[in-house]
């Protein structure tokens, strides 16, 4: 017992308490559920893994993004997380690929550089044509899409390097716009 | 009292209801309270006009903004309400002068080009270098922009005419955006 509830406790958001309630869950709970439970963990494990090109989550090594002909794979989309990939794909106007870090860097958080996927990121830059850099404008996404467009500029490669427009959100009234935003939607403003 | 519901019922927001208690509220509180109201409607209608460049509510006109010689008066902002100077001006990045259309186009609210101060933004393009559009990202907005846009180059003068960012708000996740401002975050995108 001493041994599940401390595993569950390694899992993110799930405290002692959390973990003590889960543990009894399973215990009352029939063998079968347990079984299942344990055997899809061991599955995920078995079936899904990291892309070796772009860190995306995939069943297949290299994934269907970075083998995909129709799809520019010298355009690389940056992304925070593999969730990020949809918020990017939904928008159907994007047709190149994605490379994953799997977090920003974060000095508080003790997340530096070596702990992101950025390594193979650079490896990537020379056969590419633009690196868009889309990590959220917060101000670990802006420190970390600074540290990659300086470790892309060190490198001297003949890519382009570009970051998403901050800016007024559609359909926002710009009265309700905060002024960090409103100072960034001015300078990004754009040729009518 | 009929005519007071009635004058009440004229302002915005103000229903038959809202008017009848506005109007007891009125008819019961001292004399001189109704006094100081009906002063200050006064007042206000004797005092502030708006700029008869820029349509700002001044107290002089031209108003503050226009007669600046600190700013730069070929740098013209273009905003929906005289409120949007003020988010505008938070910014503390911005020089230029403003225009106030008063409203934006609604085919469905009956605002045409005409209801909305356009016609003396046009006499002012030909002194301006650029004219940047900072209406909102609304439907409204969008076309009120587009309608400008068209206009000015219509009249086929020598100016720059600029729309702010749409993107994402800064400090905001990616993971939050909608596809609206993605697409627009990714086409919006800038060297780095």
């Amino acid at each position: 017992m001493a041994r599940l509830i401390e595993e569950l406790r390694r899992l993110p958001g799930i405290g002692t308490k959390s973990a003590q309630r889960l543990a009894f869950h399973v215990l009352r709970s029939p063998g079968e559920d347990a079984e299942r439970l344990a055997e899809a963990i061991r599955q995920i494990k078995k079936h899904l893994r990291l892309c070796s090109v772009c860190n995306n989550i995939t069943d297949v090594d290299p994934c269907s993004y970075c083998t995909n002909a129709v799809r520019n794979q010298r355009l690389i989309c940056v992304v925070e997380e593999p969730t990020s990939i949809a918020t990017v794909d939904r928008t159907r106007s994007f047709n190149g690929v994605f490379h994953v870090l799997h977090g920003t860097l974060s000095p508080i958080g003790g997340v530096g550089p070596e702990q992101l996927r950025i390594a193979n990121l650079l490896t990537r830059v020379a056969e590419a044509d633009e690196v868009i850099l889309a990590t959220s404008p917060t101000t670990e996404g802006e420190a970390t899409a600074g540290y990659i467009a300086a470790e892309i500029r060190r490198m001297q490669a003949p890519v382009k390097v570009t970051r998403i427009a901050t800016g007024v959100p559609a359909g926002s009234d710009i009265e309700y716009v905060d002024e960090v935003t409103m100072t960034r939607a001015m300078e990004g403003r754009r040729e009518f």
